[in-house]
């Protein structure tokens, strides 16, 4: 079975690199790009009968730092 | 309006970063993780009619590298 786990820093965090993202496409021409946050997707490939709980547990001991970020679990 | 981009490694390009969280949810004591890949999702706030078309060409030109890295585009 699959999971994926989407990382993203929280709101009110700087992210630098979303920044940088939004100032090269605006150097390409692409107008009207008012805000760009970059985060990770993780992509597991688990054993069958691994619970979303598991999951929320390998998130909440590695996946994410969550002082600074936060996470979505989606199962299937 | 709001587009989501995610990109991940093409299947059969090898990805490090996802064999060292995988490594590392085992050291954890977390069994059965028989995978993991790690790509990376891009949350661009844009103005309002801008197309999906846009947005390709987003990832086409700047967001993916196309060589090794899949896209995909969801608007909304």
């Amino acid at each position: 079975m699959k999971a994926r786990v989407t990382v993203m820093l929280k709101n009110g965090v700087l992210d630098p690199q979303g920044e940088a993202v939004r100032h090269a496409l605006g150097s390409l021409g692409f107008d009207g790009v008012e805000g760009v946050r970059q985060g990770k997707v993780i992509e597991l490939e688990l054993a069958p009968g691994t619970t979303e709980d598991t999951v929320v547990q390998m998130c909440e001991k590695l996946l994410a730092n969550t002082v600074i970020e936060s996470y979505r679990v989606e199962m299937g």
